[in-house]
């Protein structure tokens, strides 16, 4: 790996300054499995105060941005990224361990987010609603009544594990919130705290260049609990953004909610993704679902919010077909490294604990690990008699592990999908004949996830105006908004009607 | 008062049968000051468990309902509602106390909210958004992607104790789930319990007349928290509308957030509604001022969600003519009952504490009570500074009460704005160089309402595509979502994506 063209300096950034120091927390190499060569320093309380006051201050100003001048800024950043793009992948490469391909398509993907929403502010905004006034009306007069939209206030954006740059510093969220009039303060993830910084520099130029106020964005690098939960609790923070584990993501809702003033928490906290396998479609092509399955599953090693953990399908030759086929594929998974040694631990006391389960059965398994610290590829069979009693078959394992449920017949198949928790996607694998036959398990499974797909792998999410990346609780806590596409805009913003206000007073919306 | 022409049951509505017996409780004559002439069983756990069942198994048909369905369904809710107005009215007038016109108009805007949705769901659905597929998009193809919205599941109700009509069993919250394709459960309030029976019996009319799936509309009476919390913890509940205080709202929203699957809840706890004078117009109009102040706060004795309990104007002269006046009109209001003896003993306690405050002045008061359980209506008066410092003077006094606060300069009015809680509305007094003078107070004060009123008075809400009823908390427990107008729908709809779907799956919005 190539050196880096520049120092870190493992501080925070608050208010277009860095500072920082004091005790300090490495992040990580998880190819190597030690530490990386970068330390970043504790966040401290006074730290805390800084960042959210140089965000409430940037607040007052940036909500009197016009929506062209906060499309320069978002296009700035992506420029920016563009321009320290190769320190980025490199920096990113040696925090997360995903190959230079996968960062490039990120680093790709977080860019045309930025550029998405420029684009959007630049368009006429259909979303308001006029209804102007009638004097005449009786028995009293219609009021003129003229409905836009006003930016929530500071926000908190906290870095994801698994996408060091599309759901991280300037990821989905940040750019969401910048264009909506937020101002942001990044929580980085430990785990790639130097790639934080370096999308943060970006962020710093982007900021000068286009005139925005500083402040508007902030960086606090932390890798302790507490600290966390004293930026998510401080009074002037109005929304928070998270992706990661159910455990964490839970603990940071209930302290949103507990608040003097609760505020929307979004939080993207996992997802078994179940794809449906139907009859025929799973007769006419066993082989070729199984290895798709398998290419789904290892993406990312698995370590991917839509990453298919589930598979649902009816008893048969063609699922021993499908199962037989799924062995041999998964016998030439290499076992890998994964973004962090806890995921790593977790990964292995979940996949044990499915292995030891007296209803389940190891069908495949990867090439063994050649070291320690590697994670093997895991595929596990259940009956849906056992899936229907034993919830904790339903948690996610976050990784390359999928749990084939065998159902009997039809009945137990819509039984199956009806216990399901909610998710972000489900995948029906069918033909024209089956997707007939079972429109009822099809409904039924709509109502468990924010994407419906079909004969199609859930991973690789489009981003786009009808994209939805969210579903009912735990796959997010806010079933209502999506983390991806035009409409996360929505998340940091809120409706507000203006009653027989001159002129002088009304958005350009609503001239 | 005339009879009612029928019987009162004192049941609850499950399933579309009458059922309830054991301990019961009455509802209240505010006017009388006595228990009313009719009792109501208080629901019991099975009968919580009964209701919510029988709205989970009809939502497994209702959510199937096609748009027109559901617009027929709210069509004869409210033709039904036409039908029994004469009981529905003497009921809701002996159990509020409100003044037989006011009911009428309450009933009026009830039926035109279920018209509105009715009328609402017949347009072609235009929210939605459509993406193609792009096979041939390099590196990947591009997947059709397709977004429409799914109703979340069964809802419950609370009847607001300020709105029987409009806030309470057929009221917004009912009407827009009924519309999103939510069954109902409705806890009716226990002051007005009579009245929601009344509503009830043109719903169960509707239901069979319309033919949707019994349990659709569920009424629970009680007058126990015990109950109330029941509701809410239920796992198949998705989702609570709810209109009150601060105080049982907090504790609802907690329930809420707390359960295992935290469901969004929809809370309108009360605001103050700020009245910004400004002054030139109060130098112009200081009289005609008051007297529409006083007019205001007087509808439906201070009851009123958006009565103007706030004036926030510049000390001297123009603002002294307001007084004298303000002191003249109010000695011809009346006092009179509350709508409960507990309304009435908390708005006893809130202004006794004010009066006898010592910063505060009492500068105006209404007739004096002529009963025992009547209140008098009340104006104080207090120093900016003084209302920087107590956040009690802040808090909402449910009632006929308003508060003027006399800022030194604009620099103090300008800090008592960027003090105020978040509200439901704020009103701006001013002229045309007023309004220039003041754009940084009017700015800031945008910032901490739903609705940013011009040179009217908050009281009468338009039901209309712009309207938004809602504001930052604690006005609203949720700031991006609204009770009246077409955009309340949204509190119960939530997004899906439908990725390469056939035509056969889509929604017919979606084709």
């Amino acid at each position: 790996m190539t050196a880096l063209s520049q120092d870190v300096l493992g501080q925070h950034f608050i208010n277009q300054q860095w500072i920082g120091s004091g005790p300090s927390f490495p992040s990580y190499d998880p190819i190597a499995n030690k530490e990386s060569p970068w330390t970043f320093f504790e966040a401290t309380e006074t730290q805390v105060e800084q960042a959210v006051q140089a965000a409430h201050n940037a607040f007052i100003k940036y909500r009197q941005t016009t929506p062209e001048q906060r499309a320069t800024f978002l296009e700035a950043i992506a420029q920016e990224i563009e321009t320290l793009k190769a320190d980025i992948i490199q920096a990113a490469m040696l925090e997360t361990g995903l190959p230079e391909a996968r960062l490039q398509g990120e680093a790709g993907r977080t860019c045309n987010q930025l550029l998405m929403f420029a684009n959007f502010l630049r368009q006429p905004n259909t979303d308001v609603q006029i209804d102007t006034a009638d004097p005449n009306r009786s028995p009293l007069p219609k009021p003129d009544t003229r409905l836009s939209y006003l930016p929530l206030g500071p926000v908190v954006v906290f870095g994801a594990s698994n996408f060091p740059l599309a759901f991280s510093t300037a990821g989905g969220d940040t750019a969401s919130a910048l264009a909506a009039g937020c101002p942001v303060i990044v929580k980085g993830h430990p785990l790639h705290a130097a790639t934080s910084e370096l999308v943060t520099k970006a962020i710093e130029k982007a900021v000068i260049k286009s005139q925005v106020p500083s402040g508007v964005f902030n960086l606090l690098q932390s890798s302790k609990p507490d600290t966390a939960a004293a930026i998510v609790k401080h009074p002037l923070i109005k929304a928070v953004g998270f992706t990661g584990s159910l455990k964490v993501g839970r603990i940071l809702a209930d302290l949103c909610a507990q608040r003097n003033e609760p505020i929307p928490f979004y939080g993207e906290l996992g997802s078994t993704n179940p794809q449906v396998l139907l009859p025929n479609q799973l007769e006419t092509n066993a082989e070729s679902l199984a290895t798709t399955q398998v290419q789904s599953m290892m993406m990312g090693h698995g370590q991917f919010c839509t990453s298919p953990g589930l598979l649902i399908a009816l008893k048969g030759n063609s699922l021993e077909r499908y199962k037989n086929k799924l062995a041999l594929v998964m016998k030439e998974q290499e076992s890998a490294p994964m973004l962090s040694s806890s995921i790593a631990s977790q990964y292995q006391e979940k996949t044990s604990s499915l292995a030891s389960h007296l209803a389940t059965l190891t069908i495949a398994e990867g090439n063994a690990p050649s070291k320690e610290h590697h994670t093997q590829p895991k595929c596990f069979c259940v009956s849906a008699n056992a899936f229907l009693q034993e919830s904790m078959l339903q948690q996610e394992v976050f990784g390359p592990c999928s749990i084939i449920v065998e159902c009997n017949d039809t009945d137990e198949l819509l039984r199956v999908i009806s216990k399901l928790e909610g998710q972000l996607t489900a995948s029906i694998h069918g033909d024209q004949v089956d997707i007939e036959q079972h429109k009822n398990i099809i409904h039924e499974l709509s109502y468990k996830v924010g994407r419906l797909i079909f004969n199609q792998m859930p991973t690789g999410v489009e981003v786009c105006h009808s994209m939805n990346h969210g579903g009912p609780y735990p796959a997010s806590t806010d079933v209502k908004t999506t983390s991806v596409g035009i409409k996360a805009i929505n998340r940091f913003l809120r409706p507000i009607c203006f009653q027989n206000a001159p002129t002088s007073i009304l958005p350009n919306e609503l001239h």
